[in-house]
């Protein structure tokens, strides 16, 4: 048994842009050597969130529909009132999806179904530079 | 320290239906001799997903009414409009639940509050049989 | 490799009362003396959930005041119909934000973002005594 940590660097356009890091996620847990164990993928951002999805363009688009309804951007947040950086809906966003997700892997593959990606959301309002944490614990 | 691996099979009905768990997460954990440790609970799908409830009539009847209000199957969704399958709606409510829970256990047995069960979420919109994977890890 | 155990006591007001527990979370893993590894943060309940947030007054209010338009204490419930205790939305909210949270940590240091905090909601409707679980795995 043993820990692998991995990072994965990322580009984003912010505004709820989703990204597909499968192919990263899977390569990290296949240069780890680790057979079978989790991943778990940890984004250090208060603005952003991981889960998985069918990623094609109608899915992805309906995602981002949601929160566009739920936690719509074009309104008042207590957190622009203070802060005037004008991503309280990211937050809100980021908070409401989580950080943090965990998967199996066995026989080093990731135990993902067959039209199930992983994905990173970028919430914040503008272009960023983003560091995910992969942390592989397994043997 | 290792690792164990456990699957459980389900027949879900679609449709948001709401399955409790527990018990066969429990004996998994118990079958895995593993005293101390975490069980990630993973659905390798993308219209399922996983999270605790209190497991009586009235809350899971609020909880699907949650989901039929925020991300409501009868209306337009760019999933529908191009792959025809009529489960826009499950996609997204998937991903906004998530498809991964992670559950410590201490002497054998799952850290669950009294009135707190692990339910697992099928929202696709016709029977389904389903298969969970379980990665066990502790000592 | 090994698992440790700790565990946090929080005193909480109900109706959405957001704490911030990342140091009682850093401590927790120092005192573990594993180097790296994950911790799992886990709330036996049905009433309370976990995630991260920019723990500032302003985004700590807008994330109430989304559970409060999505999920709205002033309305019909089942689960408050059959058992009257007047917590139906405490049930769903929590359900909906999840009762684990895995965060990994490296040298000793949990990996969150410069503005990232781990919280924890207490959703009930009253004043609770809470005790979480924290699992951490490393070496």
């Amino acid at each position: 048994m043993s820990v692998r940590t991995a990072r994965i660097q990322l580009g984003t356009h912010g505004d709820a842009d989703v990204c597909d890091i499968t192919d990263q996620v899977a390569q990290s847990v296949s240069e780890s050597k680790l057979k079978n164990g989790t991943v778990t993928i940890f984004s250090p951002s208060s603005t952003s969130a991981l889960t998985t999805i069918e990623y094609e363009g109608g899915a992805v688009s309906d995602l981002r529909r949601l929160f566009d309804e739920i936690i719509a951007p074009n309104r008042d947040y207590a957190h622009n009132a203070r802060w005037h950086d004008g991503n309280g809906h990211s937050h809100i966003r980021a908070s409401l999806l989580g950080p943090s997700l965990t998967v199996p892997f066995i026989d080093g593959n990731l135990t993902l179904g067959t039209w199930q990606q992983i994905i990173f959301v970028d919430f914040d309002v503008r272009s960023r530079q983003r560091e995910l944490i992969l942390q592989m614990i397994g043997e």
